[in-house]
């Protein structure tokens, strides 16, 4: 059998978040791997209560370690680096990483417990990384974050470009600008065999817009305010804090930061000579005892985190620094779907304290950092792929994605996490289904999607909990006065006595009257309690709970 | 002391959703009330999880009944009736409603069981309802369902105008217009002292477009699709489903109304006669048997609700009908804040079968129910009122709204729920605070917000829960062996071991040295074994559990 090049997306592939991208290259079965990118993405009550980050579940790539010859970072967002430091242990290979991405993933590495000299930090193109069957270059792009990168994957079979997170700008105001020179220069050297390409953005049909174009609306805006200012956006967005800042000097306001990922970003980012003229800051003290129109803070929050700068502003006071009336507050960014709420919440306190809010509607104060429909066939006509392989979308991101490209016949295909496609024929191919799924981090450990603790979480949220005590004594009798307790269940249901005495009274019943082999048998008598207690409970107050039964079984001295 | 006018929300202002309000006139105190709309809300994971229902605590009322002249309802949307049925029994007052809105009050007084005797229907202005020293009548307004309507409340210390959910719309289809004449009438037959005024929309800055407007763009769209044809919109929205059957039927399209709500709906309109040629319906099991290029379906679930249709279809199929490659699906609604996620889901359910999804991004698919910011101004000028009261909106909404109405001269004031304001004197005064907040439907039983059943329940989904049955023998000797049984928690910890067993172990080591004066004292044995369970618990897997202890007391014979 000849050689295979693979294409196999563990994560990011029919979801926004929790990169993970294999590439192979050998002998079915036997192709040496790279991985790009390991990130995370965020729990919600709705599907994964008391979960603080999901990650892919990387087993097939851990039972194959000894075949992976590396992992690159494309840059420092959360979706992309954010599971390195809690999963790198299960993968053990080398990680390479642009310089400021280095910063971000070595605190992943440090906090985690991870070895830091398995980082290693790379130039951009022309500097080439060889990993087994692949040479590997990191190409400047523009994005939300500095040093956001694409990487050139040159295989025996052929030449790939992942994209990486990335927009068309060429004014990027921090870190570099996107490159149509440059790529037309790659797209020359070498014909494209695959693009594996961003999808964020594909429903939005306007070119997308330079974060340029935001300096002089938000000086304007910080300007007008008469008050205390303040703007929030993502920490990682160093370009809008240096805008906002600037915009914050030229306004004679003093600068302060709030939020501890702020300052981490500011530091890392002045530290890998990235962020150059960032004005002083002060801190929140200094803020305070400033009039309130001397002062700029830029905060944590955007998406109505409960604990971050922006929700705790809006409840009253951070930090010592009190919002007032008259005072102003800009959301210099784009709402996730499914924060809406939060984001709402915030909104919402703040009018209640007189504080006039701007969000990011107008166009004038945020620009998206993903290319937009129009840009991504700006770059498929650059680059002339054969084929092109959306990945980093929902489902019906890729879908759109693929016609888009199909429309100008390229060739295209919806390649979702756990498909393994081959690259080195003359269309891709699928050649295996691997299994996929998500691992979550809760609390201090790592649990898998599947392992049903949260399955039964959340129906502990919606139907309530009961717990029966059950005891049967030395001579094998049960006793009929059962214990219940409930938690997230009505005190008191239509029999008008508290609902835990009503389930008692009607255990009793049942205990009296039970047989001697159900009493023997703890899954039995497990199952009778459990029945009266749904029961019991469903007709009473309309919930059927979830229950625990702890059966005693007295020794006889 | 003099007569007082007051105003009272119970809900609705300051939130979208769950409206009541009462207004009273009379000595302070004694003022003899009526209140305007019942409405309920919906819960969500976050805040509310397993909650059926959300209706605004109405106790103030309930404690005030005797003074309760009626209750009138604007429209039947849920969130003007939805609580009627339910909350009824503890406010026993008649209840007038026009004829449409009156079938629907009717179907949730007999889900209830309350005596639908208590329903009166009135017809349209001039006709007036005389209750205590109200005068009332509806005036037809354009909405997104027939038949709603404004209220004149005039009172011996002047005229209201209540302006319940409305648009400006000339040409809706089905129902009323919204009649400008009229309301010029209305305005010169005597001075206008207070508008409460819906404010959904106060942040849309176009003026709002006809019902009217869509119908060719539905056509076109549907001529435009070539195999089958789904629409999704709100049940209740009468025009837009005329508007819809109509372009089936011009497309040589059959019409199958899929979700009970839509069947209900369209029943309720054709009788009450606003519905008119509406076209032949034909069940699913016709609809299967057809050429798929024949069929239009208008479904429920336009908001992503688990069960309705839209979400049903999408995961494969419902009531015999599957959905292939190549079917349209048009969401012909607005995505309801925080519904982002289940409708997301849908879409990509859909993009996975290979089903074309249009939205109404476009503008061209739906219009709003609601007055846009222009509209708001028109009505302003209109009627000329002295105060403005913004309701039916969160904070954000009152407080635009009140400045839009400022800014014109007027009085305005933002006023939410709870608040109880005077308007007999110059300027709108606060007079009172209510206690208020929400009541919930959970399975067949009322619960308070506050009564801590939901807060349980988001503890038990953040944190997960352990049980520990403690036996204290004949002898008042506490076993060591208590019983662990975790629900939600991960299976295993740091020691590598089940954390049930480890937290058992760690019990034994506790309950071996616990002194007497604990064991022979629930609380403080309660206590001790909590804490040691958290402890354990969080040392071993980061969380701290909900813990119920079970202390089981043997009796000596």
């Amino acid at each position: 059998m000849s050689e295979r090049l693979i294409y196999l997306p563990l994560g990011g592939a029919g979801e926004i978040g929790m990169n993970a991208y294999v590439y192979g290259y050998g002998k079915p079965g036997r192709e040496r791997l790279i991985l790009v990118d390991l990130g995370v993405t965020f729990g919600d009550m709705d599907s994964a209560p008391g979960i603080d980050l999901i990650m892919p579940d990387v087993r097939w790539l851990e039972d194959n370690r000894d075949r992976l010859e590396a992992i690159f970072i494309t840059h420092g967002h959360e979706d992309h680096v954010g599971a390195l430091g809690l999963l790198w242990n299960r993968l053990r290979a080398p990680v390479y990483t642009r310089r400021f991405t280095g910063a971000l993933a070595r605190m992943k590495m440090e906090e985690a417990g991870q070895p830091v000299d398995k980082l290693r930090t790379v130039g951009a193109r022309p500097e080439v990384v060889e990993a087994g069957p692949f040479r590997v270059q990191f190409v400047p792009v523009s994005h939300s974050i500095p040093e956001s990168a694409a990487l050139i994957i040159d295989t025996p079979a052929g030449r790939i470009v992942h994209s990486g997170d990335f927009k068309l700008d060429g004014t990027p105001i921090v870190g570099e600008a996107f490159d149509p020179i440059l790529w037309h220069e790659i797209a020359g050297e070498a014909p494209i065999t695959a693009l594996m390409c961003d999808s964020t953005n594909v429903f939005t049909r306007h070119p997308g817009r330079s974060e340029a174009v935001l300096a002089n609306p938000l000086l304007d805006w910080v300007v007008a305010q008469k008050q205390m200012v303040v703007a929030t956006t993502f920490a990682s967005n160093i370009a809008r804090l240096k805008t906002l800042a600037d915009a914050g000097t030229a306004a004679g306001r003093q600068v302060c930061l709030l939020g501890r990922a702020m300052r981490k970003m500011v530091t890392a980012a002045t530290e890998a000579g990235i962020l150059r003229d960032f004005p002083r800051v002060i801190g929140p003290e200094e803020a305070v005892d400033l009039p309130r129109d001397k002062v700029l803070l830029i905060v944590t929050g955007s998406q109505g985190e409960r604990r971050a700068a922006s929700m705790q502003l809006s409840m009253g006071r951070y930090l010592g620094i009190e919002l007032k009336e008259g005072d102003s507050f800009l959301f210099s960014s784009r709402t996730i779907p499914g924060n809406e709420r939060p984001v709402g919440r915030i909104m919402n306190n703040l009018s209640r304290i007189g504080v006039n809010v701007f969000d990011a509607d107008s166009g004038l104060y945020h620009v998206s950092g993903h290319a937009n429909r129009p840009d991504l066939e700006a770059v498929h006509d650059l680059l002339k792929p054969r084929i092109v392989i959306p990945m980093h979308g929902e489902h019906m991101h890729l879908r759109e994605h693929a016609k888009l490209a199909q429309a100008k016949g390229m060739i295209s295909e919806i390649v979702t996490n756990g498909t393994m496609i081959d690259l080195a024929g003359d269309r891709p191919r699928v050649v295996d289904e691997v299994e996929t799924g998500r691992i979550y981090l809760d609390g201090n450990v790592l649990i898998g999607a599947m392992d049903g603790v949260v399955r039964d979480r959340i129906r502990m949220a919606l139907n309530g909990h009961a717990t029966v005590s059950v005891i049967v004594d030395e001579n094998d009798e049960v006793l009929p006065d059962a214990w219940v307790e409930t938690m997230g269940l009505a005190a008191q249901g239509r029999a008008g006595v508290p609902l835990a005495r009503h389930i008692e009274s009607e255990l009793a019943d049942y205990l009296d009257r039970v047989d001697d082999a159900t009493v023997m048998n703890d899954k039995k008598l497990d199952e009778g309690v459990r029945r009266i207690v749904r029961q019991v409970s469903m007709e009473e107050v309309g919930k059927k709970p979830e229950v625990k039964v702890i059966i005693s079984r007295l020794a006889a001295d």
